[in-house]
């Protein structure tokens, strides 16, 4: 039959096949290139004209028939329908919305760069064949499944919405908070019970209200330089002042900074993967009580560590309880398992609760919180980031050596004892930096960019995220990055 | 055995029986009158003792199990673990920590009522044997469980963290939010395309972060007066300033009010349920064209519309995107499912898609989000709706009759065809009304005092929220409160 979309155009846009041949055919029948009644190809047909899988073109298929651009008559196939155009109508003009000072501050942030996971919508991700470091997530192969399917059966088996609103604790669900606090307790040394810890929806929740809790528009934070993204961009959207605490081999040097506030991660430096020294962590509880500041510990993957002797997090050394200690589940479990928790000051526990319940009355994720609760009562969850340790560190090594035979005169690689991320500092011009970057690109090879996470220049550095990769593709990566090189 | 433990008071402070018992022990474990090595009663003894079931003991062993507080020794019961007390040394101080002007302002507002399910962290529910009309969510006992369940199911067997977090739409998930286009399409006559549809944690987050986005400090906005004090909260968190927008029986009054931003529930006023007249309508689209301002529409619960002729909303008659239209599950679901949605205007899609990634830059609840997108493809939603359009309609008027019968010289009951909650304004004096609450408290019936949604002073005023309640405990309440007028 004669048909055609212009299918390419938005493969490049789309991660997922079915969304490209949904955007494809949604945007012809609104621009009128398929009018109103056309008959579309069987999925078999639309299948084979443009090899892509069935499953593929019902899945498009379903939702422009939801959405109502199609419709189906028994027997007869698919049908253009008559659609109303979305947006004001043509010759009306949308009206101009002013953002307020907070919202004309988060937008004039720079944008999360094309390479970035925290994307404003959907993007693209890497394509066939593209071999990605950017971080996406812990390995989803060696996670274990089946223990974490059934934690969610026996968490379903509760009647849904049995107890309602009322029965809701803002600070999340209570088994969860004390399976926490006993975790705390044995891995971390930090005697917090379950009403210190609340839980938010991943770590940038707690980081984003903390920030508004703590910092008021001209006040001033402590950020390590460099440090995550996500973090200066909570200050900067607060109007508070980002102070620069220059970070070396053994994490960020104590300085007596004029702040209320400073962002740390000691267990290791994000993302250098420095791990702060004992005398520097009292230096900092030492700055913290002489300046009446607040510590805001991000604890986001020592799970990992495998090598050094287990140093304290500052959470268990803070004896005026001026600590808040951020956990997250993200990286031990699943990307898209967006539980984080914090550890709290008593003093901070009710502001914490007030300011989450504003936007949340009542806390969301409950289902995956008892399954949590329960998946961790069991000793699953140990028993995962035992298993996870083991092959988070061989992979490690293996790209440590490999980079290090292949390509040594390229990248200064920061020592690392634990960690999902390697930071490797460029050892040639900036220059040459830009050129191997994009000859790595076109050779389908994808890293951070180590700019990304400075608040002052610095020199070139690369960020490898080998969490979500496979042995063989992190040989390949390297492989692919040496013949990059040689390509310049 | 002899053992002893101040249940008692703590079992006014905790809804459960097994968290006031964990309390109890836990308490006595940390200042010592339960001493290290202390055996504790079987589970089974311990019952016995205080008249609770098996289950809530063992549920409070598994929680002070989990916690460190107990240990237990195969076949010879349950002992007290040596703990480390939490908390600052005794004869140190814990730090005074100064809250930003943000933090302030929400700690100085009006803690939510004890009857007030938007609580801070868990509190006293409706005990055994009082009737609560305060608001706990949707009926669960009509709920079809099974058609979730296995929506849920479906959702599960994606593998958990496949596509990790790059893969992930800080706006939600595609399906779902297509499936919400097609019910907005046709149910409410709005023709949005998934991609000005913003998924949130409930139709409070969006509320927060819209206010954040669209109000400075010293900015005014237009609320509703009464109105759910969720949006007051809201209002106030950012330091802009509420002009209060007189309501009758047909809804809000226009005025020319100076103010960025108008609040308006049109579809059933909250919380008197007045149904906003077209000519008021294009009133207030007018005032918004002439002042630039933006509508923030609350379409909490016409869903359960089920007299009077369908209304359009006023995003339907937006023709210069200048309406935000919010949607939420959680009336029309369970209480516990934390999905609302904001259709939003095209030039505020970004702005709002930058505010939800700085605090969750990779979206939560992926998991039920997508298991609701089954559940309205397959239609089990709108059969759901159409049901209990029946069953509260029913309650309704059965809760409408009988208090009109039994005490209709108390209240002046709203005209209503819709919703989920009851106001009445009390005819009586005010001295009167304070008396018939607290003889309605003793006679243990309870229900939400009007006052809470006031911004200005106005005559007292009772909600009675029907949905959780069965039709025996509907009318149980009512007799109960003509004893308590025959008390006073």
């Amino acid at each position: 039959m004669n048909f055609s979309i212009p299918l390419d155009a938005h493969s490049e846009q789309y991660r997922y096949k079915y969304l490209a041949l949904y955007h494809a055919i949604r945007a012809a029948v609104l621009d009128g290139t398929l009018p109103a009644g056309t008959r579309l190809p069987s999925s078999r047909e639309l299948a084979e004209m443009y090899g892509l899988s069935r499953g593929s073109v019902a899945h498009a298929y379903d939702l422009l028939h939801a959405e109502g651009y199609v419709r189906s008559a028994v027997g007869s196939g698919t049908y253009v329908a008559p659609v109303v155009p979305a947006g004001p109508e043509p010759g009306r003009r949308a009206a101009h919305i002013s953002l307020s000072p907070w919202g004309t501050r988060i937008m004039v942030q720079p944008r999360p760069q094309p390479d970035d996971p925290v994307k404003d919508g959907a993007g693209p991700g890497p394509a066939e064949g593209v071999i990605s470091f950017v971080d996406a997530g812990p390995s989803a192969s060696a996670f274990p499944h089946a223990e974490w399917k059934s934690a969610l059966a026996w968490a379903a088996r509760e009647k849904q919405g049995s107890g309602g609103a009322a029965a809701m604790d803002t600070a999340g669900e209570p088994e969860l908070r004390a399976a926490i606090a006993a975790y705390l307790r044995r891995s971390r040394g930090i005697a917090a019970d379950a009403e210190q810890i609340c839980l938010f929806n991943g770590s940038m929740q707690a980081i984003m209200l903390l920030t508004q809790l703590l910092l008021g528009e001209g006040e001033r934070a402590v950020l390590e330089d460099p440090c995550y993204h996500g973090i200066s961009r909570a200050v900067a959207a607060c109007g508070a002042i980002a102070v620069p605490g220059a970070v070396d081999g053994d994490g960020i040097i104590p300085r007596d900074w004029d702040a209320r506030v400073l962002f740390v991660t000691p267990g290791r430096q994000f993302p250098t993967g420095a791990v702060l020294s004992p005398e520097r962590r009292q230096a900092l509880l030492a700055w913290a009580a002489a300046r009446n500041a607040v510590i805001v510990e991000d604890d986001y993957d020592t799970e990992f560590r495998w090598g050094g002797c287990p140093l304290e997090p500052l959470k268990a050394l803070d004896r005026d309880e001026r600590v808040v200690y951020i956990g997250s589940f993200s990286k031990t479990m699943f990307a898209s398992l967006r539980i984080g928790y914090a550890v709290l000051p008593r003093s901070l526990v009710q502001p914490a609760l007030r300011a989450k319940g504003l936007y949340e009355p009542v806390p969301p994720a409950r289902l995956e919180q008892r399954a949590l609760a329960r998946f961790m009562r069991r000793g699953d969850y140990e028993r995962h980031l035992r298993r996870m340790r083991r092959i988070y560190s061989a992979k490690h090594e293996l790209f440590r050596r490999t980079l290090e035979a292949e390509i040594p005169a390229l990248f200064a690689l920061k020592p690392a004892d634990a960690g999902l991320l390697v930071f490797a500092d460029w050892r040639r011009t900036p220059k040459e930096y830009a050129a191997f970057r994009e000859a790595a690109r076109l050779r389908g090879v994808q890293f951070r960019d180590g700019a990304v996470y400075r608040l002052t220049p610095g020199p070139p550095a690369a960020c490898f995220s080998l969490s979500h990769l496979d042995d063989e593709r992190v040989l390949e990566g390297v492989y692919r990055m040496n013949l990059a090189w040689k390509d310049i």
